[in-house]
């Protein structure tokens, strides 16, 4: 497969993208023709279909993946495809890796470690929670399993979300062996549910922007009352632990002032905090190094680390 | 009834107080013997039971009413009760607006004009909530009607979060008149449920203590919660009607450093906080001034002010 | 009247401008040629008079007026005028509300309204006060009346002080009548005062920019100034009430970091914080959604609300 | 003369104080007796009339200077004056200066350099202004040598005002001559006029508090105009020498938060506000060293300097 | 050994104290006498030594071991010890950690850990700076063996820096396992050295107060510069590797406000940031779990933690 | 010489540049070619060597001042130069100060009064301290005269850091003048040291940016450390007074947001810190007054004076 990054003036291509948009524009003479947008997971490039009567042109809807005959042009130092058919592209005849960016962790390996840790917790009620959730709502799995992490700043890839909740237990597991005042069930169970409702704020990918309900109630919240719709669900479990898992999420990021409604009252609430933050502080530096990786020097100011940074030598 | 206020050195008194608190202690002499504290509008009195197996000391629990014998002394520059007999009061005996702070307003007419602004609200399915709350669940409907608005701060009183609520609605009904852009039925619904967690927040009186579940979870994620689980129990309720009135809710309080998980989005969610604000401030004023009333200079810095006040001259 | 938003390629106009600006330029031959920048309320247009000395070149200044024959041109995707006459029209050939945002509600109504908002006012020195400023003194009145809230952010149109105070004024009469702890007369002589200075901090329309005066002492201090040369003027007015009177004036932003001198310590002082806050906000919200009101999603971070909107649905 | 802090028990004294309040009681006999207030330079001490009465108990004004014989007595750990006889003192049987704190500097000396610094300010107008304020006002001039700075931060002693008025123009004096992009006849004027007001915003020693009218308004928005008000009786006052100088006043606490309604927006304004914070700084943390000279190490948290400080070793 | 807090008024004792200071006083008849103030690891006690020249009374000095005879007394509500002998104890009379708060963790245990973490570190310039430090400068580990990590906040024990310092690297180790992007020599060897200047910045137990130097200079300044003067005594010392392990070391606070000169440039000081902060909170909320122990409710706010908490039920 | 600022297009040029930096392209025929950047103080211009192997074309260094020959061209608006020759310039073939933007004191003459300066301090350590900086150090007083004292903000030009340095001396010394408390000697030293490592922070002009050093230790810390290493070289020298001396230097930037990880706990830190402050706004204000020459009105928000700022008229 050739990407986008790599054509060049003159090229004659035919290969998958994945479809983002379109326009309708007018020729100069009348004419009517089509602007698409198009990418792979190395950038987008702008196509033009002059013929769209043409029989070579199906249709397509977007987010569909299509297959373009198509000649390369520059036209105000911008590549232009000049296309000559188009068409939707079956499952099987691409890879969605090729075009959006993923996790460089196995999917199906992550879901295995997020399936061994739940085993792990001891306390019935808080296990029946989380298998409801990750192993029983298998439309809640998928979502879980393919959302990113966040839209730009960390972990903004398929997967991410379950990589960066991953991460996050792994720390809260390691704390609560080294700091016994620590209840291991409640923090881990807190990890693995604390960004549980970015299954809704995002629209999953390739949109992956926040949705309505996410732009007015946020995640924190609406995990809040997912956790607490699930519990009411499962026979017996105690309204003390069901509120404190509660305030766990809803603590989780730390001070008010960065949308938790409550600051941590409990330890537990306290280490998750830390716990999600060096997760997200430390794979936001990765990404930062990682896409300046021919850079040496200092990166400049970084709005998500607040500062100006650069790599270890 | 005579007042604790207007007790002397030599009183012989018997009157209804309402029972706060207790402790064992000894004499000297290593007799065992009774502090109890009571306490009627007018402040708080401790009283001594020196012979607790006397056929005149009854049992009694916290919180109950009881009738007291007793002699006043002085002790310390504090009066004090020497108690002779002590009885649990029946219902009907004393009148509860006697020992606990209590609205200026009638209970019944608030809750009447309560009634009226809901059957103002013409959208069917915020119509069917707040009848919900309201009207049918009868449980919520004592409580709302007792609670106060506040530990401290404003509104501290019994019926003080039906009157606070009632007062943000006016303010909101007054502005849905006169900035149009404004949806009355979505900003006066939102005022009537703006608070309505403060039900589980505060214990009743005469505690009005935070309850566990307030400190951890508090009133504005529970409110949230408490409109979402209604609002599924309505045939066809839209979602996005639910969603607008939950985020008003959550962005209530105007800025996350003030505990809203959520900044106003919506105009309606920017006048509630207003309306919110206003009402509780012209209330707070109006107890400092209150409460000061003999002092027509200034008083002093006022937390909940935040700065230093007088009465207007 | 054709508005500068409807002009086509090739079209022969010959409409009256308001003229805003002009720059002298060279052709790359060294002839002399000027660029003059005209507008009307729909938006801006640049024109060319390639032959200043042309008979059909008339004299202007800038703020004037003009008549313009010309045809319009597309150059670098912008219309232009190539104007062959221009001369500066009279008082009647034109409706100023064609060149200048200008406030939906009418003038005189509003100037009624205010009037009568007046005659409200028992208090005869806080009367006389009002009468000074908005009855005798006409220069005063005219300035008052044609002049914005703002430079931009709310209320930014002829006329736009007069409702702005209205709407505060409005507010703080409702909350008079709501919290009787509030003193009427102060608190709406308050309202009417509260923004007097803007007509000397902002330049006539159509600039409606600072002056220097306004940017180096502000209409907060300027308007204190104002009130208190005013009622120097009346014989016998109290001292007490003048000091409060400045007072609510000084600390209508409520707190320093926002200018005002001082923050509010007479509940009067306070309530008139609360209405223009509100009244500047609900104006700020509608503008942006009318601004928009094509566009049913979100509108991004606004900066004059602190965050992202949208209009409720 | 005797100090209060040097009376032991079983003194019998005959001195003379400053008389600074009252309050009526009743023994347990129900006999009524006078409780008074008495202070020198060194501290306060209550008396006892138990006769008001008797022939020795003239009558006295709160700030009287009254000569009184009495017995020391200690009850409760305090020195307490058992006094016989009481009468006003006249002027000239006491030197203030032991009963208030008092600058360092002479008095006659700080009004005379005042004037020589008047003398060398060349604008006329300026000139004409300051002459207006510190020679011309008698009133005025009287008030401004015994105010002081403030209430209890630093100068707030008698000539204080005059004494920061003099440090601060003597900074900027070397400013000027420092940095050649200062106007020296109005930064020294600002210099000059900046805390005038203070001899509204506090009242007369012995009292030293806040008016009012200091209170409500404060010393920069009534300085501000009370340097309108006295230009405007000047002849040819020009508006923009009125508006920069009136600037500078608004401006001189640099910063919104701090109350000043303006930032700096004149480099005479920005130099104004550094020489009245190092001015003030250094007399503060001067005075904290001479408070605490007996201890050589660390001094605790000041308040005023926002820190824990010592004295250089 | 009896201790301070089981001490009842009329018991005789014969205990061993330490001694923490002494004040000359004066009995109303004239005569001289001794307060003494005495401590064990469960409180203080005064005494009275009413015949200083008794032969029973030895000389002693500030931090002493003293052995004691004294009757216990209640005056005032109380204890009190009237001491009939006392004289200094000799080594080995006493166990240390009987009179201080001592971590819970063995000394010597955590020594060992600290050496074989020491071994961990691969690069030769860090491992010889490390060994600088802990190993060869037999004064510096002394100290830093028996300093604590504050005064209060955490860890503020004998033995208390050296937890921290276990504490924090054990986080780092396990960070830099789970995110290959942090050098582990640098994080780590950071970890050990990140608060070695405490051992200057507090003085030693008993005392355990700030030094003058530490007030004025700090202990991130102080280690930072400790570590660049060392890694000058090591041949062949790479500048940029010591200059990245003192930003480590100037950063580890994580923002100015909080005394950081420098904000976290490198991935490494972010991280030795978050695993400082974790290991901090985590003891901070633990000791005052375990000082409210009998504390089943909430705890109210606590300054340290920010917040009002609880133990997790 | 004829600068940048004055070409124009079809002049040919033969003039002396710095070269600035230099990047290889290829033609779209696929021949290489050269863009080098060139500068003098009035800014900045392209050039373009299309044959960089002709016999015209020396070899040069980035830095090195280079003779060209060329034609000057206009390609998109910007002038451009068609270099057909260009070599290495010598020493005394140009004048720095033709290159770099420079103090407009003398050099030599600012380096006198430094010395001048330092022979008043009648300290011995100090003053061996400071000739061991300013005079013995030959490489530091080399960098110490030639370095700016900032990158952009102020005093960002050669002899830069010697200027401010002078300024805040001179300050400091009338300071301690006019406010006893001060220790001049301890003041004054601390002036001249305070900015010392800005010769490590920043590199060499015309470079003038942050070194890697600087940006992760920041000039406070190394300047403190250079002090602390050079007083341990001089015998005798007391550890209280470098203490002291360093705690001036930490503290100079009076809060820890701005950088200082101390604030001022010594009446001399604090002087040196509005000393400091003083100079540094006088400076931006004159600059940023002299690059607005031409603009008489209103310079708009200038981020490091914080507001919007114009010249007194």
């Amino acid at each position: 497969m050739k990407h986008i990054s790599d054509f060049s003036e003159g090229d004659h291509i035919r290969e998958i993208f994945l479809f983002k948009g379109i326009s309708h524009a007018v020729t100069k003479n009348g004419k009517e023709y089509l602007n698409v947008q198009l990418m792979d997971k190395t950038g987008s490039v702008d196509g033009k279909i002059w013929d769209p009567g043409d029989p070579g042109i199906d249709d397509f809807d977007k987010h569909d993946y299509v297959e373009v005959n198509a000649d390369v042009n520059v036209w105000n130092n911008a590549k232009q495809l000049n296309i000559k058919r188009i068409r939707v592209a079956s499952e099987g005849e691409y890879d969605p890796a090729e075009y959006l960016p993923v996790s460089s962790r196995n999917n199906d390996e992550m879901y295995k470690e997020l399936l061994s840790v739940i085993d792990s917790i001891q306390d019935k009620h808080y296990n029946a929670l989380l298998k409801k959730f990750f192993v029983e709502d298998k439309e809640l799995v998928k979502k879980f399993r393919t959302c990113s992490a966040a839209k730009t700043v960390h972990h903004g890839f398929v997967g991410g979300l379950m990589q960066h909740t991953l991460g996050v237990a792994s720390v809260c597991d390691f704390l609560s062996k080294s700091y016994p005042v620590l209840n291991r069930d409640l923090l881990v169970t807190a990890a693995l549910c604390h960004d549980i409702a970015k299954t809704k704020e995002l629209t999953p990918f390739p949109e992956n922007d926040y949705s309505d309900e996410g732009q007015l109630l946020g995640h924190i919240v609406m995990g809040s009352e997912m956790v607490g719709a699930a519990a009411k669900e499962i026979e017996g479990f105690p309204n003390i632990k069901l509120t404190q898992l509660q305030h766990c999420i809803l603590a989780h990021h730390g001070k008010m002032e960065y949308g938790s409604p409550k600051t941590p009252a409990l330890v537990e609430a306290m280490a998750l905090n830390y716990a999600d933050d060096t997760d997200a502080k430390m794979e936001t530096f990765k990404e930062i190094l990682e896409n300046n990786a021919e850079n040496k020097g200092w990166l400049g100011f970084q709005r998500f680390l607040d500062g100006n940074v650069r790599a270890t030598l």
